[in-house]
């Protein structure tokens, strides 16, 4: 209910990814206006159903206090049916602090876990890589960014199907002489953990295909995030721009426009879906505000297949691999609610 | 001599510089090396000198270390040369941090300020964005951020000629809820200074043109510019693949070539030549290690118009106006040379 074009979008996505990819799907909100929207589609042998959530979290309420104040809020209602084995996963367009918060709040975050992390696929000449936290932390300390790589190269291994995950820690230079307070003591803790840890990378690595895993704070990695979104539109926009200004530019478009779609296709954020809630006892599926029924249809079956390949047990295991017998110190990195409070946009 | 493809690079660009737009050019290096790349021009009638030094910093010396040792190194000579009034400014594609290093240890910071940082122009969709610290300083106190965005208004406002320049702070979401610690404490002290600073602004931001000067840190403002070169260059290899998949997106593409050339031209730091650095008593251009010709020879015409209009001047008086009597409490945060080890690559 609380994404930009609510439930509009997220019923069209719903009854695609349950007709296309067989996806059985429960949409929590208001069931007026749900069914109403389900109305408007044949939705006659797919299984879906309603389930009536009386509040709405909106884009500018704060996370925390959306997860206590509204109980009964559609984003806190669907943790809650996970929790209770009535679903498996959680997609929303909503809120993003708050469908952090919740999840956290909900269903706990995993043991060995201090802060959860929202992952986001970005694209490459070559593939994927995964970028964490892109928004959920920022202030971490090295230990979080250790639980992140641990959690992203279980992800790359299990979901995106790579061997060996290469993992990078984002920083201002290959040296390891570059870095911050932040990257060094970090860069130490991983080089002693069961991952393929590659050492620091740079903004480039993202996009050629170096790297499979690449670790930051959710401040430096929404920035990240959001100026490459900002990036991409930009150079579609001078290109579209220049290709108006003559005749002859817009023909050649014409016989190259397959081309241009299919590029379009590669950096679209909708063929991704969302970005996978990492570190939480149960699976949820981060999209954004303005996501189109493609990206939620996508969100939707990433979600469903995540929770089938039961990821988070792996997770769990090179958790217990990675931090053997030091739960204690983990304890003191551990505040309640971390990060509930400062979460992403 | 610091250049990847020094001094063939460097010497070609700087008889373009004098030949096209008449500035006068001092060489600084090894003089036999630099007489047989001039040998390969026509220089007549060109005002070209050569000064003789004996060293060179490379790439990975260490900033401070190569200033210090080398004391005939190409990048230190031409600081003095700046420094005794023979030059009014120094542009080098050599190692950045040393240039950086050698700028402050030789011409000293300008009053008011503790670090110095490098600033780099961003293409828009509507002009340029200039952010700042790009890779100098990590680990940065809020009165540094508050400096550099003085010192960014300055430049915006008399080199790239915008009225009353919108000074943005680079975070992970526009509400002031967002941000991180340094971030949170940098806005309160922007927000009394005589600049127009419109809050915090979001990686997206830096491409739309709704801000003029986006001041960060150097280890997220680093990540940022390796991140857009990088994303940049995927997306010309994407698209470039997608057009040579079919034969008539071909065909395509060469009707629409110009417009490709003048989109290339947009995103090309060759147009831009450098990126100044700012805070020292001097005028110093930061070029690519990899710079072509053209980005030399737009760095040269540059930097001579920078020093011309006084900027540095203009800067002073800002900063006085800034920061009115609390020259001792600013001299609390001034460590001895901070800076000129950790420094960009």
């Amino acid at each position: 209910m609380g994404g930009d074009n609510a439930p509009h979008v997220e019923v069209e996505g719903a009854v695609a990814a349950a007709r296309e990819f067989g996806v059985p799907v429960t949409l929590v909100g208001d069931v007026e206006k749900v069914q109403a929207e389900l109305a408007r589609h044949n939705c006659k042998g797919l299984d879906i159903e309603v389930w009536h959530a009386s509040e709405v979290v909106g884009m500018h309420d704060s996370a925390s206090d959306a997860v206590r104040k509204k109980k009964d809020s559609s984003i806190r209602v669907a943790f809650e049916l996970v929790k209770g084995g009535e679903a498996v996963a959680v997609v929303s367009a909503g809120n993003s602090g708050a469908t952090m918060a919740a999840g956290m709040f909900v269903l706990k975050r995993m043991k060995g876990i201090d802060r959860a992390a929202i992952a986001q696929l970005f694209p490459t000449v070559s593939g994927k890589t995964l970028v964490l936290d892109v928004g959920g932390n920022v202030d971490c300390k090295p230990i979080h960014l250790v639980q992140f790589a641990v959690m992203g190269e279980v992800y790359a291994r299990f979901v995106m199907g790579v061997d060996n995950p290469k993992v990078g820690l984002l920083s201002n230079g290959e040296e390891a002489s570059k870095g911050n307070e932040l990257t060094r003591e970090t860069s130490a803790l991983l080089r002693e953990k069961p991952i393929n840890y590659i050492g620091y990378v740079e903004g480039r690595d993202i996009f050629n295909g170096s790297v499979d895993v690449v670790v930051c704070d959710g401040f430096v990695g929404n920035v990240a995030l959001k100026l490459s979104e900002g990036l991409a539109e930009a150079v579609g926009k001078m290109l579209k721009a220049e290709i108006k200004s003559s005749f002859l530019s817009q023909i050649g478009y014409l016989l190259s426009r397959k081309a241009f779609n299919n590029f379009k296709k590669t950096v679209d954020y909708a063929e991704y879906g969302g970005a996978p809630l990492l570190g939480i006892n149960g699976v949820g599926m981060i999209c954004h505000g303005g996501s189109n029924p493609k990206a939620i249809k996508n969100a939707i079956r990433f979600a469903h297949e995540y929770a089938l390949k039961g990821v988070n047990g792996r997770m769990a295991e090179k958790l217990n691999e990675s931090f053997p017998g030091d739960a204690r110190e983990r304890e003191g990195a551990q505040a309640p609610d971390a990060g509930t409070e400062r979460v992403a946009s």
